[in-house]
């Protein structure tokens, strides 16, 4: 039997990330923010609150004219004055004194608590009853309780949700830095492909690929730059590769990276500006026949035409490449992967990661993963998978009502 | 003590959902289908694949032609000819013949498997040694073993992922019908809110909601229109809820539920047309003072102004309103929540549900959701968060060690 492939370990091909540059930064507005990585660290230049904020409506106290208020025995307070919202009150709280406030209002001077409004009652304009204690600092947030002035926030290399874009509105950032979005060139190739707006002729098929990848490209992060379908043609291809250099930050080529057409695709990609060859075949099921090359500073991928392959290699390898150029930190990569129990056995060749869809299916409160056989060329198991399974390199498979994590697809 | 709030069950403001109709349907180009949800069923009118295809670089034979061949005893095949990609073989394949074919290639006429190319050997131009035998279908698809013709395969109120996409151009779909993206109207109320580019005054904070609500709208597949900063005034209010009628299919405020201000906002929503009030508080923990009104055909929320209430209840509450308004079929909500142990014990009121915001840490391949106690005022607290459990209404709390199911963030 013949040996075509000298397969790297995943570990090994992912240790490749780091050696490749971040992309540029850039300055956005906040509106724009949710989804993009931080290129600076945010220092706080005030205190959130900037004053002591009710967090309930009622009254602000000193919490001291409150001790020993119940509902059998209440507190009689006089009420001071009224609290405006957005301004500053220009009264003071004296002990057994009271003002209304409304929550979010600013506690006047002397004020240390609210009551909350279901614990008083309004004898007449100018007194009320309290029925209940509070303490000093209770149902208020006090200056610097959210944020202080000078405190570092949010770290370089995080991506923002909803909420840190709350907080960067709180500091009043209206732009922010940001890493670009990477930019990822999407190559088809293959003489059998044609585009979808065509109808294939006999031993034709339209194109694929170029979907699924430029959608996962951006999922993760990046803008596809989708250049079309390229003949299997040396010229053609270099042409191609060489705009597509020009143009992107990565590069991902499908098809031509099997046994029958890899000496084509690899001679293309050694043709490129100081191009190297660090890795083809990966210790992956499905995937082994990718290609990882370098031109410079991008990562040029040469990725299975099955498109069960192509996007099991794009989410296991090629996306945590895209995270590092666009300038995502290690400690910001968390990705949380539910657990389910397989539901039947599966057997697995050793010496390479095997990755099997899955579908999930709650059965009497128990997620169950029901693995989806089928070849790495029909669209439709991926169409009914919810995730991805690892069997172990060492494993020789998994029984079934093993708990196992699921990569969410 | 007073009760200012009749709360409603959670449960029972979801059943509301279905009352609400869902938007309209446009025609997009596959380009964009990504994370929209399909408003056709999409059948297939081809087979996928179209014709017998190899799945393996290699010989296309027939299978019987191969049996018995081994390393030891290798069976010998001529060689009639080479499979051209895209193209329709020319020749048929007789016992005892092979015809070249790489991965995608059409099988010629007779051919009904292919072997490996790593389990054969040229012995010369014109005949090949075989080493393995291959079953019939081996290494082949077969036609319509992917789609077939006529097949439903995407049904209507199914969000499209990027196999999904790839699957509508393998069918030649390059347009399809999607539901709109509903527009969700944002306002923020209250006196003391700025917008972001002001510089706050004594009393004053910046608008926070505005920022989160927009992005979690965006996540839930919406388009925000935020409409900025109303003073707590009943006119400016009525105006600006009558604009955002007018262009919106739902409404988020926030800000001004609460006992201070509830009546005017109630009162608000109630002098819109046709409007009615049909939740006053919902007894869940942050998110209590939520109310839920409606207008024609139009959803109406009057959110918490407390940012971590606000952005609980979206995720709780509003966010299923979204997704039903904007087409998702029931089926195709899955939610995969991961399962993580409590680190500590949590108290909890019955009679209502209370959702913790956690952080999960893994500690030797345990994952822990460790809760991040705090006012409900306070972003930090959301932004050191990774998810939210919940306790249920019954519940007196939770014990350390206890799974959680946890709801990311």
């Amino acid at each position: 039997m013949k040996e075509f492939f000298k397969v790297t370990d995943l570990e090994q091909v992912l240790a490749y990330a780091s050696d490749f540059p971040r992309v540029g930064t850039e300055e956005i507005l906040l509106e724009k923010a949710a989804g993009r990585v931080l290129a600076e660290n945010i220092v706080s230049n005030v205190d959130l609150p900037d004053f002591v904020r009710a967090t309930m409506d009622g009254y602000a106290v000193k919490a001291s004219s409150t001790f020993g208020s119940t509902e059998g025995n209440p507190g009689y307070l006089s009420i001071k004055g009224a609290v405006e919202m957005g301004e500053s009150p220009l009264f003071s709280i004296a002990p057994g004194e009271a003002a209304n406030i409304a929550t979010g209002g600013m506690l006047p001077h002397g004020a240390d608590s609210v009551v909350m409004i279901e614990h008083t009652e309004a004898i007449d304009d100018a007194t009320i009853e309290v029925y209940k204690s509070v303490a000093p600092g209770q149902n208020v947030l006090e200056k610097g309780e959210d944020v202080r002035q000078g405190e570092t926030i949010l770290a370089c290399g995080r991506k923002l949700r909803s909420q840190e874009t709350g907080l960067l509105a709180a500091l009043g950032k209206e732009a922010i830095s940001v890493y670009r979005r990477p930019v990822i060139a999407v190559i088809s190739t293959g003489d059998e492909i044609v585009p979808v707006n065509e109808i294939p002729g006999p031993g034709q098929i339209r194109d694929i690929n170029t979907y699924t990848l430029a959608n996962l490209v951006r999922a993760a992060g990046g803008v596809p730059l989708p250049l079309g379908i390229v003949r299997d043609n040396f010229n053609d291809l270099l042409e191609t590769c060489t705009k597509a250099l020009a143009q992107s930050d990565m590069m991902l080529i499908s098809g031509g990276s099997s046994v029958g057409t890899r000496d084509f695709t690899i001679e293309v990609l050694a043709a490129l500006p100081d191009a190297g060859i660090l890795v083809h075949g990966i210790s992956i099921s499905p995937g082994k026949p990718t290609i990882l090359a370098r031109s410079r500073n991008q990562a040029l991928w040469g990725l299975p035409g099955h498109v069960v392959s192509a996007m099991v290699v794009f989410e296991i390898v090629v996306r945590p490449f895209i995270e590092h150029i666009a300038g995502l930190s290690a400690q910001h990569k968390k990705v949380v992967k539910p657990s389910a129990m397989l539901s039947r056995n599966l057997s697995s060749a050793q010496g390479r990661i095997d990755y099997v869809r899955v579908r999930l299916v709650e059965k009497e409160g128990v997620l169950w993963a029901e693995p989806i056989l089928g070849k790495s060329g029909l669209i439709r198991t991926m169409v009914q998978a919810d995730g991805l399974i690892e069997i172990n390199i060492n494993s020789e498979g998994l029984d079934k009502g093993t708990e196992v994590e699921v990569l969410l697809l």
